[in-house]
C-alpha cells in the first residue's frame, strides 16, 4: 500500500493517489482488505471502566506500531456515575460521527471534489425502561438516530445531498448499526 | 432521581439503593426513562475529525452541567490518515465494550453479586471492499465481533454464564448492533 512518492495528488487531505493504489492492489488481492480491530476493557468501579485501543490486523499483517489511546466511560450522577468520562451510548455517536464524516471526505475526494467545512450533530433516543429491565416491550437500544449535516463546498445542493448518501451508502460504522451485526460474547477460557 | 441520602447502599460502587428507587419513580413515571444522548463532529483535515459530547436530556430535564469531552478520530497509514486519534469503528468496539461491562456490573450490583474484577477483549472484522466500493456482495459494516470476559468473583461458572447473558440482555449499545437502529442523516437546513 506504498503511494506513489513523486508526486502525491492530496484532495481535502486525503492522498487520493494511495487511496486508487490501494483500491487496485485490493482488487488484484482482495485478502488485503480484510482487518480486524479490537479493544480491551477494564472495569474499574461501578459504572466507570476504561477501554483500550492499540493493535489491528489488516493489509496482510500485524500493526502494533501506534501507542495505546485510553477512553474512561462512566455515567453522569443522574444514571448513577461520577462523570469520569462520556456514557458507553454518547460513544456509539462519536463512533458514527467519525465515520460518516470519513466517508462522506474519502467518497468526495475520490470524486475530486473539494470540501471547505464539515460539521455534524447527533441525537439519539433511548428508553431506559429496556436498560433496567422495567418492561420488555421498548428497545433497549438506540430507538431512533438523528443525524444532519452541514457541508460548505462550491457545489450544488444536490450534489451535497448526493455526498450525505454516499457517507451513509460506505460508513462502516452507519452500517454496522442500521444493517445490525453479528456479536458473540462469551467466558474467556 | 433523589437516592436515600441516610445509608446509601453501595454494591461494585454502584448504589443499589438510588438504583431501586429510580426504578420504582420510573415505574410510575414511565417519562422519566426518556433519554436523549447527542454529540457534535467538526472535519479537520483528511481522515481526521474531532466529536465533542456536552450535554443530554434525561429524567425530565436538560442536563449541560458536565465539561466538554472531546474524541479525536483519525486512520492510521495504511488507510490513508497520521494516527490522530482511534478510527470510528474501533470507538464502536470502545462503546460496546463500555456497555457490555456496566450492564453486567449494575445487574450483578441488583442481584447484590459482588465482583473483584471484570476485563474483556473484543475483535471485529471488517472487510474494507464495502467502503470502499469495490464490491456490491461484501457487508459494509463489521460483519462479525467477537467479546471475550474475564470475572473474577466467588460465584459458580453458572452464574459467571447467567451474567455475560445478562449482560447482553440489558446492554443498549449490544442491541443497537445486534438489532440495528433507525438512523436518519440529512443535510441541516
Amino acid at each position: 500500500m506504498e503511494a506513489a512518492k513523486e508526486k502525491e495528488k492530496l484532495v481535502n487531505g486525503v492522498n487520493v493517489d494511495q487511496l486508487f493504489s490501494t483500491i487496485d492492489l485490493i482488487k488484484d488481492k482482495p485478502e488485503v482488505a480484510k482487518f480486524k480491530f479490537r479493544a480491551t476493557n477494564t472495569w474499574i468501579d461501578g459504572t466507570h471502566n476504561r477501554a483500550t485501543v492499540k493493535d489491528f490486523y489488516g493489509a496482510l499483517e500485524e500493526d502494533n506500531s501506534r501507542e495505546p489511546m485510553v477512553f474512561h466511560e462512566d455515567e453522569p450522577p443522574v444514571l448513577l456515575g461520577t462523570n469520569q468520562g462520556a456514557n458507553p451510548v454518547e460513544y456509539l455517536l462519536v463512533a458514527l460521527s467519525g465515520c460518516l464524516t470519513t466517508s462522506l471526505i474519502a467518497h468526495a475526494s475520490a470524486r475530486g471534489i473539494e470540501i471547505k467545512r464539515v460539521k455534524s450533530r447527533y441525537e439519539g433516543d433511548i428508553d431506559l425502561r429496556g436498560f433496567l429491565g422495567i418492561s420488555d416491550d421498548v428497545l433497549v437500544g438506540y430507538q431512533s438516530i438523528r443525524v444532519y449535516f452541514e457541508i460548505d463546498a462550491d457545489i450544488s445542493e444536490e450534489q451535497k445531498e448526493e455526498l450525505v448518501r454516499m457517507a451513509q451508502k460506505y460508513s462502516p460504522v452507519f452500517n454496522t448499526i442500521t444493517k445490525s451485526a453479528d456479536v458473540s460474547v462469551q467466558l474467556d477460557s
